[in-house]
């Protein structure tokens, strides 16, 4: 057994992946909150992790020239700023499902110090989609689509609400 | 007079800004094209640009308490990837103007070999708020109004399409 | 009691802290492996972490116009490359303390898939000054000196090795 | 004939080459100046900028997979901060060639208004490998030794110092 502490990892509870991350000096930019892109590699750190949990290697693909996802489109609204220190919780949403993409939705949510949801900090609504090494959009591997289609219906006895099954 | 490079200036000509930027390592990805949050990167470093040759000291308005602009909403699509060494225009708009905040549309294109204007690569719409250090939005400061407007309405003499005065 | 994730959180272990850290999309580059510059980002966050369980508010003190720690200077060696979904951890241990500054020792070795330690990617000596909002050196809170003291020497009931407290 | 602003290019005088870059916010982190993991990114923009020059085609050479140049150590000092909107000039040297690796030398000074040099913000001795797509040393291109070659022994008429070729 190790003592070695592991990264953050996320879970699935039903139809929402939930995934924390921490705003660092290097988030941050001037103006004293997080600088604004930098919510976008929150999200993709969370979109990364719940393929993970899906079992599905990224790396793989990548390495193997099937392809990747790529985002084709991206909507978000910055309601409230993080700052320096912020526990941030991210909570991931798959909407729609496609052939060679899906649309997702993603929130980031203050942490309060109790671990518990605070603030929606901001939202994003965003269509992923699998294209080949070359650029040209290609249908997500079968195995891919399986993988998220248990997220899109999961079984009944994980559809329990977050809150519930604490 | 100096033999030293400056940094790469963009450009008003009538109501659009043209800002350039090249593709380097940092900016992709191991799929091999940019990474989607670094638009939004490029896209701030043309505002930037634009406010400096209005005359706005951004730098000034934040060590003075004052203010700044922050991205209130943000909606991108990609529609070609980037690769290393392209040369890319950023071509930034103001399509509205209020009283604490203002709606922009930029796009990046591609830079031919001969440096004229190439494929679309991305194109945003995205509003930037004026806030108080505290996070609060705020009126613009009214010089900075008054800069953008003549960026909004520039004068006859200035209104020529960039193709024209070449 | 709360269901979601908190964001890595790190141990100290004696004189050693710990601290994960996995690599992502936004960590690497089109050559396929994480770009060098981001091992600072990762080397920072361990830092940063490290002051928090010192109890160290770098937030408050940066907000209250006290100062900040920035890097004085800094030599890293690269030994091994990190690859996307690589899980790494982040070893720092603080190797002299001084009124105005410290020097520190970080490592990233890559984390076997059992969780132990697996080969040294980087490896860095730095050294980490406090300074003033304008730019000067200045002596580190004595609050905080205190706090790296106790992490320079722990008590014997803490200074086993991370090994044999497993 | 085009008028589009064209990216930042640099230039070589003698055995060193210019390049130069602004701060902007992306840059900055909140304690209001760069952060420092940021001029290892700069660094490295003016390094593909002097293999641009010197007739490297690097992304071909990732793409064909016959390898890339990744940093094999590092030291950094930083002596002074940069700010939002300072133009900052990279001065690059290679100080050493070996048949997989080159020695180089990069300091960024702040150019004055009037696009002199100005202070030094910080100065970097590195090494660079050329590395095959599985990670191992290999031989750089003869082609692009020979292209390094130049750089460092440039022919006499080319040699003249920048100040006395103004």
């Amino acid at each position: 057994m190790t003592i070695f502490p592991q990264p953050s990892g996320g879970r699935i509870a039903g139809t929402r992946h939930f995934f924390a991350v921490r705003a660092y000096y290097e988030d941050t930019d001037l103006s004293g909150v997080v600088y604004h892109a930098n919510y976008l590699r929150w999200f993709e750190r969370a979109r990364s992790d719940l393929l993970r949990l899906l079992g599905i290697d990224q790396r793989a693909a990548v390495e193997a020239g099937e392809g990747a996802y790529a985002v084709a489109d991206l909507a978000i609204r910055y309601l409230r700023p993080a700052r320096l220190d912020d526990d941030v919780l991210i909570v991931t949403e798959c909407t729609r499902m496609r052939a060679a993409s899906c649309r997702m939705h993603q929130r980031a949510l203050r942490l309060t110090r109790a671990g518990a949801e605070g603030e929606v900090l901001s939202e994003a609504s965003l269509r992923i989609g699998f294209v080949a090494p070359g650029g040209q959009p290609r249908r997500q591997p079968s195995g891919w689509r399986a993988a998220f289609q248990t997220f899109l219906d999961p079984e009944p006895s994980v559809t329990a609400s977050p809150e519930s099954s604490a």
